[in-house]
């Protein structure tokens, strides 16, 4: 299976990305705009690798999720190549009746078998992956885990 | 210097992610609308990191660009994880007089020491890089060279 992006220069160093008629602008760090900085997409890309697949995995072990909101930051080396050299990644599941045991597994599944973003970062780059169980039956809470 | 993603689930496995008010929708491979995958986002971030490299070390190298048009493709594995085995990126400058070497320098710079995309993958994901030259003080195109 092969993906193809076609990008063009504008000015500066702005870029306009192409996919199949669909667009995404780039910048650098300065007046963005709608832009994103290649460094921002490959974060993107990530968490939605990720989330993609627990969202998947949890739906085919019968989870009852109502909300998934995903928090990702990247910690970048201060010399060049300036690679994320820590990736914090923090999902918040709410819903009925969460197994733990069920979110530890697609976390796991994800990280080990099929998140394809992740399969190519080497190990210079750790990736921390943390969650919250809120669970909408009760007022509180239930439970803060981590996972690594 | 970090950068912090948020992203929500939207339905199905579409997501939107917000980085400091700018927002990127994400979807699975169907029904696309405005949305990516993450392994096409994966793409545009690696092609805007070294693009933005090669524009900045050309124009302080004191070549004239016109025009930057950059294609690339991942070639996917079929087991899971279904990474990129291959990227094959091509980079189109025209401009008056581009100096050969100094587009071979800039690829070579960008490969070995500013792109940080590049700088996270692990050795299982190849990456071709090839450029063309279009001088534009001439009726043809003048040369067409490779890089690795």
């Amino acid at each position: 299976m092969t993906t193809s992006v076609n990008m063009k220069w504008s000015s500066g160093l702005r870029f306009k990305a192409e996919i199949a008629g669909r667009t995404v602008e780039l910048n650098s760090a300065e007046k963005m705009a709608s832009a994103f900085t290649p460094m921002e997409l490959f974060l993107v890309s990530l968490a939605g690798c990720t989330s993609m697949d627990i969202i998947w995995i949890l739906e085919r072990q019968r989870q009852i999720i109502h909300n998934l909101e995903v928090s990702i930051e990247g910690i970048r080396r201060r010399e060049d190549p300036k690679y994320y050299e820590t990736i914090n990644l923090e999902f918040i599941l709410s819903g009925l009746n969460i197994r733990e045991n069920a979110v530890e597994k697609a976390i796991g599944l994800s990280k080990d078998k099929y998140c394809s973003v992740l399969a190519m970062l080497n190990d210079s780059v750790k990736v921390n992956i943390t969650y919250k169980i809120l669970d909408e039956s009760k007022p509180m809470a239930r439970t803060t885990s981590k996972s690594s």
